[in-house]
């Protein structure tokens, strides 16, 4: 019952059920974006590519269209003019029933040998999705790249691999005989089958289309599950691309392209909230607000929702061997991507009364200066800050840099930055303001943004607490600490343990602690408010399909 | 780190991993209750040991205790006396808040050894429970013994099989290295803990307190939870055995007994709701009706509900070998403990032209008299049929077969039997009445008891079409298909699969519908209404616990 495109990449998946058991480094896909790896011309080729998407209908035909809708605009400056198919969801869900049948019986070699060679064939595409994702989001090129192809697919192939496990510890069938004493055993014969839930509904994110949308869509896809794709309504190309891509070896593999299908819709709509309420619809993966999220886990009840949602992620800083060192790396996690990474540090906690350095005591404000210097010294040259920053995703991060400016003291401003490429672009960096521990009706929430606060607090101990409870109460996907002291590092990995948030410790190289490896990091636990689920773990994936047994006499 | 009590039962443990895997046959704990498996003396012992506990403040010693309460009575006529402790909710989850840190850090062996510990000490104690079981749910004792006490064990020991199969894949540590070109590699240690979810409150039911409520209370100890039982107000005594052995293991192996307490309550009260409304409470298990079990989906949102809920179970009669065989093991089926299985058959669905068997073609009105006579046949030494049809549960079960008589033509109508030993215990056989397909109000609910209906269909595609919407609509654990042709049973397999219910075909022997075996049936699937799990797949387990890890440089 093996599929041909299972058979093609049996040694990748195999390498990939290795990286899950141990967790060590391992990637499928190279991440230099370069053409000693990728091959000469890729570049150039890839660029060309995503130029000839712009200021046209998007080439994908899709059942039920009835006009085209669209209106993505770079943050770096400029409208895309890509136009998408704007579907009617019944003739959509009629056709994805009528698509459902085979694909449901394939089996899951057929849904894993699919699956991956869609991700296979999404990573040759890689250059022509990063500008997509660069055009989307505003991340810069390199990151767009990293992050948004290769890391992304990573994720897909970890998500698949999570799926194939589960699957294959179901066997396929038993033969069951049961002793009756000097009587005849009892005989039968079982069969088990793999079923899927039903469709998929994944949501899309603007600021990490693919990389927060793969692992749902894979892993449902290698589960059987039809998937609807809905980007948000300013990050559609990417995923649109992969869409397309999922639909060629689909009908390739004769299949019905309909397994996989998009749906783009206009900023502001309720295409969403319709999507999420159809019968048909029995799991969801969401990335986006808490309130969105929340909606979705109230009401969408006849679907298995796994949703990454809003949190507020946090420095302990306690005492350091090198103070330089550590601003160096808190400085860069504050401004990659201008802030606006889920797993970006927003409060950082230091003692009223300073900390114990190498250099010796240093007061607070010496702290937060270090820290205010290291952002100025990471982002002085232009021309290598837009490459690290990236660009403003949307207006609500501006406007909340404002509002943050007013909080309290300012330990370093946000400026503007001209682009030296694209003169439209919005470009912003760090804001630092000093707060008190008493001000946490200002920094219990989260700030999405480069808007970071140092936080005075009574001393370690009490920062552990506060940030054990904020994560507890308003979610986090990371925590970090600084600390020369065992005794402190152990009372860290306890409150992140309660709080079920993943720690780094005294991150001072080139391990930043907004970054999370497929393979190897779990990317959200499920165990406070800012996921339910983790990237990726036995508990993402084994929902996703049911066994069915039929059992005879043998 | 590993424990002593894993150890012990080291090899069990990997004789049912073995059998997970593999899902033949295979049993752990004999279900002969026969002083040559269990030793001699021991039927006398353990029924000397319920009798004791009879009229009197059963033995557990629980915090926040404010008084007592217990009203339960036999279904063989009798009530038992037995009270249990009255505990104020807000001491109770104080003192379990106090029990969990130590019990949580233990981690997976210990967790686990403890569950395999608290299993295999409950298996000696059979005797006596299985009398309580009897009194409660009203099963004649050997299937008290068999349901209640081995087949119970064995669902508890695989649920523990799979909750450790899942906690150890995932690695301790791990030591990444990542390559940077002509640069050092980045180099990080990486530890993984296993962190349970919380409080797992157990819900059990009247009618199979330990075979339903030991899945999820054991799956939950073994991933590290808490866990509060909490017993249906007429089936305390099996439950309140149980947890007094799980708090005396814990208290040997060092750790707070109060990870496992008991809340008995009186009928009617709200103390399901309270506890299941509970911030604490992360984690629900949940058996009885769709309504109770629909409240708990919609409003303890702070819980992941494990729920399994009313159902229609079904038979499709197409053709037959030999009829008469058919109706033995039908109508064993329907007596077996007065139909109040949730796996007992309710709907038998024959072509209104009839059906083949080898004697000839047979009317609908032959089929059902064929099924009628065989109840009677099983059913005709009184003596022998207490023994099959235990005890009617309670009134609901009694008022319902009043109501169910009116409905159509009666086939075969329901009798009262007396017991030889308690002649106070309301004893009836089943009720078989004749309608039409068009009837679909009236058999398209679940009649829970001794309640069949014989269904006039135009022929057996409507059969299977009818069945597969009424499991997907209104929920069902089994369906069953009678046919000597190919392809209605794999009609009947695609139906079944598409409405995510366990088919039985063609069963004549010594196995019956309504039993499924631990270790190789699922029961349930969770992919109909009749319930969101199965027993067990590891869908009921992985999300049991969460994954948090910490990582620095190495």
């Amino acid at each position: 019952m093996s599929h041909p495109l299972f058979e093609r990449h049996r040694a990748l998946l195999e390498q990939a059920l290795n990286a899950i058991a141990t967790r060590g480094y391992w990637s499928a896909f190279p991440e230099s974006p370069s053409p000693k790896v990728y091959g000469e011309g890729m570049p150039e080729y890839g660029k060309a590519a995503f130029d000839a998407l712009l200021n046209k209908p998007f080439p994908v035909a899709l059942p039920g269209t009835t006009g085209t809708i669209g209106a993505e605009r770079s943050p770096y400056g400029f409208p895309l003019g890509v136009t998408y198919p704007r579907v009617d969801l019944d003739a959509l869900f009629a056709a994805i029933a009528k698509a459902e049948p085979s694909w449901r019986k394939a089996g899951p070699e057929a849904w894993v040998g699919v699956a991956l060679e869609i991700v296979t064939r999404i990573n040759k595409r890689s250059f022509e999705i990063a500008h997509a994702v660069m055009h989307t989001t505003g991340q810069a090129f390199v990151m767009a790249f990293q992050a948004g192809c290769p890391h992304a697919q990573d994720r897909a192939l970890e998500a698949i691999a999570y799926a194939y496990d589960e699957m294959r510890r179901v066997p396929a069938k038993a033969y069951w005989e049961k002793p009756q004493g000097k009587n005849e055993p009892l005989k039968m014969e079982k069969h088990y089958r793999i079923v899927p839930r039903g469709i998929d509904l994944v949501i899309g994110c603007n600021t990490f289309p693919t990389w927060n949308g793969y692992p749902g869509m894979f892993a449902s896809l290698a589960t059987g599950n039809a998937v609807v794709v809905k980007p948000h309504p300013n990050a559609i190309l990417p995923l649109a691309i992969s869409v397309q891509i999922a639909r060629e070896v689909l009908a390739e593999a004769g299949f019905d392209p309909n397994v996989v299908t998009l749906v783009a819709h206009a900023a502001g709509d309720d295409t969403a909230q319709k999507l999420a309420l159809r019968p048909e619809v029995k799991l969801i993966d969401f990335t986006g607000s808490s309130a969105n999220g929340e909606w979705l886990e109230k009401n969408a009840r006849q679907a298995q929702v796994y949703a990454e949602k809003a949190g507020v992620n946090q420095i302990v800083i306690d005492s350091a061997d090198d103070l330089k060192a550590v601003a160096r790396n808190i400085a860069f996690s504050l401004s990659l991507y201008t802030g606006q990474m889920c797993t970006a540090p927003q409060n950082l906690y230091v003692p009223r009364g300073g900390i114990d350095t190498k250099e010796g005591h240093l007061s607070f404000d010496q702290v937060t200066q270090t820290l205010a210097e290291a952002v100025q010294k990471l982002l002085g040259d232009p021309a290598r800050a837009v490459e690290i920053l990236g660009a403003v995703v949307n207006d609500g991060v501006a406007q909340r840099i404002e509002a943050a400016r007013t909080l309290g003291p300012v330990a370093l401003d946000s400026q503007a930055i001209e682009h030296p490429q694209f003169k439209d672009a919005r470009i912003r960096t760090p804001l630092i303001v000093k707060l008190d521990v008493k001000d946490d009706a200002k920094y219990l929430r989260e700030w999405f943004g480069p808007i970071a606060f140092t936080v005075a607090t009574d001393g370690t101990e009490q920062s552990l607490d506060v940030a054990r409870r904020a994560a507890k109460e308003h979610g986090a996907l990371t925590l970090s600490l600084y600390s020369t002291n065992q005794a402190v590092i152990d009372a860290a990995v306890a409150a992140a343990e309660d709080a079920g948030v993943a720690l780094s410790i005294n991150l001072t190289g080139g391990v930043f602690v907004n970054q999370s490896a497929a393979f190897s990091d779990y990317h959200g636990t499920g165990a406070n408010p800012a996921a339910n689920a983790a990237l990726t773990d036995s508990a993402f994936v084994a929902g996703r399909f049911r066994v069915v047994q039929h059992r005879m006499h043998a």
